[in-house]
């Protein structure tokens, strides 16, 4: 039943960039561009997932992507329920499998799957009819996230094919990093990675980037700065001797943004640590387009729905 | 207010299956058969409950029965709010009634709850004027549980009249046996249980049901195998020796059930415990129908829904 | 974008009554009393806030608020999405203008926010766009239940000037108190508390209230009580010897309500401790309007949504 509706130009779930061809994320990234619109409406509403049946299921802790991924599928009119580690079965010990077969019994469109297994969102495609979208799995991916900070680098920069990008910080755990490579790399972007060798994966040559030892050196070559958020765990767990010494050999502060030889673009995909990885008046200073990558997670999250769904690419309005 | 509304097949709550008529529980079914093809739509969704406003109130943790309950009421069109214990005034201890009254006194037509104490539904059902509906009360009962496993027997096997249903497992802790036996025996079934005697009711003979020591002999007599859930915090609490030692035991395994006389048909409540009241091949396999009870139980809750909310029974398509 | 809704007669927000004047807090009551008519219709929904989007951001336990607010703003159509401490990024360490600058980035409408800090919903409100509604700050205010308690006080004993209204119990702690003390003053009631030194704020003289020290005296002068909850942690804190002791000395019992001079109106604004701060047989007996304040909330509710989101004053039905 769900297959009928899956759309050639996307397949039938959102598991990762890595999947995606250059077409496929365009495709997406334009009709998200389409989608801009409808929240700037006085009433945000668009038919396109009336009748439609949405199970956010997010087994780890989320607000932004949650409440991101709620308002994109009430805004296209779909039918939401919600379900959570506490209070579900998973706690009476049922399988990732049973509790989606049970969910896809019950005769519903999509699931959102946030987890903290690297790799439960392609298990769960692989294993029911429904569409996935990963809102998030382990250190792996989290493509939503990868596709908003891929359009707001476009409303910014233009194209992405040859712009430099750093992704600066925790890379060894951040699945946000994973799926900005490979979404930047597959449009053509220059990628490099920026942090100490703690945060850096055993495999950081393998990613086919440059790694920057030295914040200074990468704020040079950059076009673009995505930093990411430093988990504050890491420290007691001895990944860096002291969040105060983090700041100052890697923090993005304004002096060194001012020092830049361009105009650097800061991202951050949230929530931030200010005074640790980025300082405040960078947060919120001319550079940064931090909320803008917000307001944008919730239209590419309404192009994704509407394009597993089995809408046409890009034809937003002509669909409306 | 509420009153208007109460519908005559039905009456004004769905307290427990012991209290229907034969008449009553086939409404029931017959209104639910008709409900199914709804939820096989591209387009979930009929107005019958628009402007309705449904409660539901879970103070005990729940997936599969409140995602059930949820989609059923959206799927009909009503507004339903979430209470649970955390983040409740049940915490602040208020009693139950005061919940209750402060919720009626909002204007709301229907309180689906969940409660750990037997007879919590029916207690409410007595001091409010809106519509309750138990979704499982301690030990007591879970009708939609019980109607949903009537109407999927009836699927496979046609009128349960004369069929011979043996419930297997926990029954001494079990809602969901207590509505089955209600419900089959009001329809004419042929009823029976199996188990160790450390999980059979005191009463387990004026229960009016078989009782079968053995599995094998269970399989051997029944048409239907209705596998309970364990609850694994029994083990601790020494009502069986080990899991293992219960699977070797009273374990609905492949072979048992290959080497049955006839065509078996296995139904589990959920959440299952694969390897201990049943192996996944039993539960995966041909003669499990534990799915299509799942996608059973959307459509009996709408019905139950839609004739509490004063629906003619059995008409949902010229009403639609 | 919020910015042009702006409704000249109530401002962006409804952070507290202190801030109201006798105009603003009439045209609230008065347009609360249209939108009564509109919980008591079989479809109680009107699409006044169709498109809108509301976030209820309750970073403190709440149950009655929580579900009113959201009956209100489901009724009038609105779409909603729930936040809450637990699974919030504000357990990651995020600031609260962080997460409401977030929520504003998706673009939302309105935010209801519950906070254990007093002037936390102020503080979101200088820094938001966004319509903030104030549904209870630490000890500071609770506008919409100072406004429903007004509007049942009217609806049961006329015009409010010159009302002699008793709040009675913790007022030192209790946002209700203050709320109540700013909306009824502003009407023109004659206010005064009642309950023991350790529970009267350090400057009660400067509320421009009396104090009366026994329950007699205050029964004997009111027109109305407002019986508020004893939180039952601040006996183990000292502020009080004994629930019992309570009761005797400050406990609203049948036989003191029967012995007042006059009809004395009880309110309370729940949940109730029965047998503390308040009898059963006074909660639940003929001066006792608890439920309908309970009623008139979703009432007053949608009529802060309404004038907030732009809607002329008053005139619900000509808008409907």
């Amino acid at each position: 039943m769900a297959q009928e509706l899956v759309n050639p130009t996307l397949g039938k779930d959102l598991v990762g960039l890595e999947e995606l061809t250059r077409e496929q994320i365009t495709a997406i990234l334009d009709t998200a561009e389409t989608f801009k619109e409808i929240s700037e409406r006085p009433v945000r509403k668009v038919p396109f997932l009336r009748g439609r049946t949405v199970v956010n299921a997010f087994f780890e802790n989320s607000t932004r992507t949650r409440v991101s991924f709620e308002f994109a599928e009430k805004r296209m009119g779909a039918d939401t329920v919600s379900i959570s580690t506490s209070g579900s079965s998973v706690q009476k010990g049922e399988t990732l499998v049973d509790t989606a077969r049970n969910l896809e019994a019950m005769r519903i469109d999509m699931v959102v799957i946030r987890h903290a297994s690297s790799g439960s969102a392609k298990f769960l495609a692989d294993r029911i009819e429904s569409h996935v979208i990963n809102a998030g799995d382990g250190k792996h991916e989290h493509p939503t996230q990868g596709l908003l900070d891929l359009l707001t680098i476009r409303d910014h920069r233009g194209p992405i094919e040859g712009l430099k990008v750093c992704i600066c910080g925790d890379v060894l755990h951040s699945r946000v990093a994973r799926s900005n490579i490979h979404g930047l790399k597959r449009l053509g972007a220059q990628v490099a990675v920026c942090g100490p060798l703690t945060l850096m994966p055993a495999d950081v040559a393998d990613l086919g980037v440059h790694w920057f030892r030295r914040i200074e050196e990468a704020i040079e070559w950059a076009d673009v700065l995505n930093v990411l958020r430093l988990q504050l765990e890491r420290m007691k767990a001895g990944f860096i001797p002291s969040l105060r010494e983090y700041n100052r050999i890697f923090g993005v502060t304004r002096a060194r943004v001012e020092a830049a030889p361009r105009d650097v673009l800061i991202l951050h995909p949230g929530p931030m640590n200010r005074g640790v990885e980025i300082d405040s008046d960078v947060a919120d200073g001319p550079h940064s387009v931090i909320l803008q990558q917000v307001t944008n997670g919730v239209a590419v999250r309404m192009a994704v729905l509407y394009l597993l769904a089995g809408g046409p690419a890009q034809d937003v309005e002509a669909a409306a």
